[in-house]
């Protein structure tokens, strides 16, 4: 295609430069989870042939909209790629290792989904209503796969703390609930009041999550609808397992990938003899508090925050 | 959370209603790629505790808007539980078939990419230019997921048809090539002016894959990066195959499933011996020619118009 950037020099290039420097930014501005994975594949290229289209439609007067409309069609070309290769298995692209070779099939599947949402956030530059909302969901949306990202970093390391476990939890699950609160929220709410809008939210996200961590390991089966111990054999290391390192010696060093189902049950036994479990249940009946306590500052109607209230308990009693 | 909707049944559970139609809806809308594959776990429901949320946090007094958000986050939710159950090989959730059980690990994949899509279908529901690129993406991006999906149905199939191969082709390449050059035309353009860019960005897009199928076959290996005939190793039949079955009997009856790496290249030797990969080549050309004729049409200046010239020609050349 030089041939069109030849005959285009005075505008084209500069463009496809600013599509790059967008590309590569986004790389960069997601740390670990772009950068480590998928630096060296996006960073690769490929024919840019869809950005290029999208430039040359819009013309030399297109503005900055144009280069963001570019990006995103790159994106999700390249999602799809991160996918095809996922399926595939396949070891290169480009000459380069895939996503899927550095990281695994569950990395690789992430960040093919941060991918699309970046797409869309990429869109969403203007602060109509509409826009705002899509907005919020590619953010949410590219926590989710962030959070996903995360935890398969820390599978199988028994010494992550709880705070880095907190964390995940946050864009993993809370992000979400967050993201749902103020997407709901109309007209955009302004500073104090998002703030406590997305703490309530964020809140009774990790209160769930919490308490469906402690299901892992307390059971029954026939309640969660999978054996206990799922997460251990996952490699997953959530809250209890965490806490219950530190009562407990036994649990301090053990392989987690030589647990069979049996052994997993075992180690759940453990961890719940410790009592953690209480410990992690009240920690989430305090959050659902200081969920509430956050609907106080906000200028809501009696109506919701009531509703919001019950919405906040329903989240302890679905496992009460 | 039934204590929350009996507080607020005066517009709470119709609200919620309108969510589970909208996502009812959109399972119908997109026939058996979501239909057949994903229906069941859908109809299966869940707590719906994301949408609910949306809608408290909107309020009785709020419109269409708050009940497509909500669809929208809760779409975000079953994306990531589609993928989560691909990387898990669950083969259950909610008591139902999951999607991978159901389809496979690609089609799920394709399942929850194209939620993600819809995710953001249902942000853009104005007019503004943000969001017409927001539906224009997402609409291509759907278009991908369910072209992927038609892919993996037809897989194996040898007695697809020639239509059957070109429909899946626009659907996952010439889509999002559609979508690059009307995301990109500013303003939106209207009626003729659409439909010529539309034309020529998906002539290009089906040339192009064309091309790559030839290529497929053709080989060599050191220029594509992966040995000939990776696609019917895959079970991909492509357009070659399609036609050389009509010129060669031996063709017309084989198994795709029990070929090698080796048995491969042989189909390859005998689809190019037909001399139907000249006549793909012709279509392709034929094809570059229709898209720049679709230019005249248009009331792009005359800069744009040779340089996407230049552009669908750089098509053709990548492979001469």
């Amino acid at each position: 295609m030089t041939v069109v950037l030849d005959a285009a020099e005075a505008w084209l290039p500069r463009r496809m430069a600013a599509v790059e420097q967008r590309l590569a930014a986004l790389v960069d501005g997601h740390g670990r989870g772009l950068g480590d994975e998928a630096g060296a594949t996006l960073a690769a290229g490929g024919k840019r042939l869809r950005p290029m289209l999208v430039l040359l439609c819009a013309g030399p007067g297109a503005g900055e909209g144009a280069v963001r409309a570019a990006t995103a069609v790159e994106l999700v070309h390249m999602a799809t790629l991160v996918h095809d290769d996922v399926l595939d298995a396949a070891p290169l692209r480009r000459g380069r290792p895939t996503v899927v070779a550095r990281a695994g099939r569950a990395a690789a599947t992430a960040v093919g989904d941060l991918l699309f949402s970046r797409a869309f956030a990429e869109l969403a530059a203007s602060n109509s209503a509409a826009e705002h909302r899509v907005r919020l969901l590619a953010a949410a949306s590219v926590g989710l796969a962030e959070g996903e990202l995360a935890q398969r970093r820390d599978a199988f390391r028994l010494e992550i703390s709880a705070e880095r476990y907190l964390e995940r939890c946050r864009l993993k699950t809370a992000r979400l609930f967050e993201c749902a609160c103020l997407i709901g929220a109309e007209p955009e709410p302004g500073g104090g009041e998002r703030e406590a809008l997305a703490t309530y939210g964020a809140q009774i996200g990790l209160a769930f999550q919490l308490l469906d961590d402690v299901l892992d390991v307390a059971g029954p089966a026939e309640r969660t609808g999978k054996a206990r111990g799922a997460d251990l054999l996952d490699g997953t290391v959530t809250l209890p397992l965490i806490l219950a390192r530190e009562r407990d010696p036994s649990l301090a060093g053990f392989d987690l990938r030589a647990l069979d189902p049996a052994a997993a049950e075992a180690v759940c036994d453990r961890i719940a003899a410790t009592g953690v479990l209480e410990q992690v249940r009240a920690d989430a009946r305090d959050r659902v508090e200081r969920a509430k306590q956050a609907l106080d500052s906000t200028s809501l109607d009696e109506q919701r925050r009531v509703l919001l209230t019950l919405a906040a308990d329903g989240v302890v009693e679905r496992y009460a």
